[in-house]
Parts: C-alpha cells; structure tokens; sequence
C-alpha cells in the first residue's frame, strides 16, 4: 500500500496547472505499489495516474525511466505515456518530491495467474525488450550480480532469525554465483520488476506493463529468468511447466531466444530468485517496527531458489 | 487505508456482470477511508465506487445507508447513488462480503479547511437535514449518548496509559452528560459522520458528500456539534470562531435552528468530543500491533472537549 505524501489542495491545483490537461475534478490515493505515492487524477480531459517518488528512486534515474516509457510508447508497446508539461517537461517537483504524470493505462494485474497469462506475457515481454533496444539511455542494474553482495553481507548475521540455515543458503549460493555467472549474454533494456501486479490484462488480451522504475541494462533472459520466478510458481510451490513452456514458446516466437541463453536459464533463474529473496530478506529484517506497509515474505524466495539448484537443465523449464 | 479485501479477476467479473453497467476496464484500491475495501471500478459506461463491507459494518444496517444514499440523491442532494443490479438489487455479496456499487462523486476533499469550505458545509448539512426528513427507515446512533458509558467502561482503566488524568477526563464528562443531556431538539437523520475527508469541493462549491455509513436518527444540531469540532478547530487545536460563524450562518439560512438547539450547543459540542475521544481511545488501546491502519490520535479530542467544557455559552461558536 502506498500514498505516503499528502498532496494539499493549493499544491496539487498549482502543479496541474502547469500541463495541458484541464481542471482536476477527483484525486485519490491507489492503495497499490509500495514505493511511490500514487494518485488516480482526474481532469476534464480524462484520468492520469500522479506519482510522488518516494526515497528508494533515486532522482537522477528518472530521465531514463520516464524516457523509456515514451520510447517503448513510440514503439508501438503498451505502457503508461509521461504526459508533457507545457514547457515540454515530464519530470517535475510537488511537495518536494519529484513527480510525473503519466497515462492511465486500461486492464487488471491477474490475483490468479492462468497459463493464458504466462503466454501472453512471454510475446509481450519479447515485443519490449525489442523496442526498448533503440534506446539510447543506459542504466546499470543496481539489484543485479554486483549487488547481491552487500545485501548477503548484511543479512546473512540475522537471516537465522527468519529461518534456520538462511544465512548459509545465501552464502553458499552468492559463493556458487559470483564466479559462475554468465558473462556475455544479449542484452539490453530490461524491466527488471515483471511481477503480475504490473501487467495489466483486459479480457483475453494483455493491455500493457506498468511501473518502469526498476528497469535497467541486463541480459534478456535474465528477464526471462526473473519471470519464471514470478509467473511459474504455484502458491504452494510447486513450478508450473506448463506456464513456464507457454511462456518462452511466446517469447521466442517473436524474439529468438540463443542456445547459450537457454543454457543459462538455470543459473539466470538461481540469481534472479536470490535477488528477490535478498530483497525481501533485507526489508523483513529492517522494516521499522509499526511500519504500514507489510513486507512480503523471503521464504517464498528461498524455496525458489532450492528448487532452480536442483534442475538438472534448461529442460526443466520446458525450453530445450 | 483500507482495502481489507482482495478480489479475485473471476469474482468480479462475475460480479459486475449482474449489473447494466459493461465490462470492467480497471479497478484499484483507494487507500482512502478505513472501515471498508474500496475500488475505483471503471466500466465501458463510467466510473463508479465498489464497496466491500467489512467487519465494523453491519449488514442489517446496510440496507438504511443505501436507502438513505438512494433517498437523498432523489431529494437534489448530491451523493454518491447505489447502482441496482439487474434483479433490482444494490446490496449484492462479493468474496463471502456485503458489497455494493454506487456512483463516482466528482471532487475532493479539502487537506487544509479554509472558511469557505465550513461555510459550503453549512448549507449542505442543512439541506441534508431537510432532504432526509421524508426518509422512510430508521437507525438508532450506535454511537450515541447510550453508545459512551460503555466505550468508557471499557477505556477508563487504561486511558491513563495514553495521557495522566485521561481516565478522570472521561469520567467526569460521562458523568455530566448522562443526566444533562437534552432530552427533545428537532431531529431526523443525521450523517454522523462529516468529516472533512467525507466532504468534496471543486472549485468555489461543494460537489457531494460521501460515506453515510454512521448515518443514523439523532437531533440535528448534534450534527452540528460534530462539525463544529471536525471543522473549525486549527491544527494548533485553536477554535476558529469565524468559521463556526459562517457554518452556522449558512446552515440557519437553510434550515432555521430554534432557541433551545442553540442553547444546546456547548453540551451537544461536549458530547461530540467526547464520543470520537472514545472511539479513538479504545482504537488506540485495542488496535493489534503491527496493524496497517494508523490510529487516530484521541488527545485532539481531549482538548477539544476541554476547550467545550470552559465555553461560557453559544456565543462561543459565534451564534447567539
């Protein structure tokens, strides 16, 4: 849940004033993302979504994150657009906060993940990394290999409080990944965040993917990778193949997936499962007592990890 | 915040099929209001408000707010209306909850009251008070006089935990209005419940107001007395004469208030303050740890009803 900056009347009045999309005539705060404070705005032009960036973006990545959204948007892929302010910028200060408006983008994130779902992510995602690849902005993923680092060196003292040998299945694997991770992979612009609630669905039809702000420079299939921890996985753990087979069947129809990304799929998948698994660990353990947003469970993270180091292939996820 | 219930894609689907309203283009939790889930649901048709009833509401109740909406509505007053299913029905059940869907009020809700706002506020209330006069059901306050010994049975032993002498505090005044309290004042229904987040303006006017879900039988200048703690106090906890001035200017240009409403005004102010204190207080002493909902802080109302306590007469809030 987020909204954690409290917009006032003349405040919100004076910033909407600067864009050319009319009076407002309704604000409210979304209970979703836990990041940003995020308003549905509604004008007399239609409905916006207004993000207040909270601490963890970083301001400088803004440039990159708002212009690739107009890029994949220009390219022909379904995002949320930042809309211009009458100076021609997007990115623009409110309440102290940078703040941007961007589209409304149509459609639902899936509570339940059907393989209908998994395939029609796979040709989306495939159809972004594809025109994200003209982009000429560059960021260097902060969450990739290089900082899982110092995320193991400053959980693993306390991960036993979470569970009995967390500490040593983030140090073994950090251990295993550092000298085995893959080094030249195509790359290119990734989302780096593609969690069901930020692709929205409409019907039979995926309508777009929403929340750019953790997009970077990676390797495609370490997107791949970050998904089928995200997509393939049932509630009670077991991994769905069928989901895992629809969904790089899709992507490769319209992007050709490499032999040696499908060899790496195993490894990719292991460090995408602790990066998000040191993430939640990091949070669980320093999230400040009476905090009103609920962290979201690292154990999660760990059975997935357990399950992507005993695959004996890229088999096991449907894909040869 | 709220948002309590997730709803599942299948769920309401299903739901909203029953109504006339087209399929759902999107719907997001507002992290407004704390007593029940709320969507902003749109359709092919429009936008509307999706409630999801949760445990503070009684499903007995319902039917009452969503006459009373339906009713008011049809009276001129602007309010969000329930739309009816197509069997005729608005009160429907949703994920094992009581559920319905009204219309989408334009506006929003002041951040910081200015005079103009309590002066707006006025004559609304007042055309509330006559609007629902002609409304066929009827609710006894929950949170009325009889509702308060109980709340401060149930607080008195650990008030002082909050604030040394609170316990007294609450005492003393339960003690005092139980035998003073007025006994016959004009009445009908009330909201209960007019506080400023449930009020909306756009522009130079007062667009509607929202969540009748405290609505209830009670003398109409309590009403009163709850607004003018809600509304014309300053953050400093100041009392600002002239916006109780202008509220109720421009509520008696409406709806004339007689003598001995007048005359109850300070006791009717006590009341009020001591009934939100109470229900604050035993929100604070009761809500779990680790709950996501931030309770309010109940010595706003300690000291507003000590400043109720010292007034020597009506003429304290600028009415004689």
């Amino acid at each position: 849940m987020a909204v954690y900056t409290e917009v006032g009347d003349e405040d919100l009045a004076g910033f909407v004033a600067q864009y050319d999309i009319g009076q407002v005539t309704s604000c409210k705060g979304i209970a979703e993302g836990v990041e940003n404070s995020n308003y549905l705005l509604r004008t007399e032009r239609g409905s916006y979504i207004l993000t207040l960036y909270e601490k963890r973006v970083k301001p400088e990545d803004l440039p990159f994150f708002l212009g690739l959204m107009d890029h994949l948007a220009a390219g022909g892929f379904a995002c949320p657009t930042p809309v211009h302010a009458r100076d021609g910028k997007a990115l623009r200060t409110l309440c102290g906060r940078p703040a941007a408006i961007v589209t409304f983008l149509d459609g639902m994130w899936p509570r339940q993940i059907q393989p209908q779902h998994c395939r029609l992510l796979g040709a989306a995602m495939a159809r972004m990394h594809l025109a994200g690849a003209s982009f000429a902005l560059k960021r260097a993923n902060a969450l990739g290999l290089g900082g899982w680092r110092p995320l193991v060196d400053a959980c693993a003292p306390r991960a036993g409080e979470v569970r009995a040998g967390l500490d040593a299945l983030i140090r073994d694997e950090i251990a295993f990944l550092e000298p085995n991770w893959p080094k030249a992979l195509p790359e290119g612009v990734i989302h780096a965040d593609l969690f069901q609630d930020n692709v929205f669905f409409l019907g039979d039809k995926l309508s777009g993917v929403i929340d750019f702000y953790f997009a970077c420079n990676d390797f495609f299939a370490y997107e791949i990778a970050i998904c089928l921890n995200a997509w393939c996985f049932e509630r009670d753990g077991d991994f769905n193949a069928t989901k895992a087979r629809l969904m790089l069947q899709s992507y490769r129809a319209v992007r050709p997936i490499q032999p040696q990304e499908i060899a790496a799929l195993p490894i990719l998948s292991r460090g995408a499962a602790l990066r998000f698994l040191l993430t939640r660990l990091y949070d669980w353990l320093n999230h400040p007592a009476g905090a009103f947003v609920k962290p979201k469970d690292p154990l999660e993270y760990a059975r997935k990890l357990r399950f992507h180091q005993a695959v004996t292939g890229p088999g096991a996820y449907g894909i040869a």
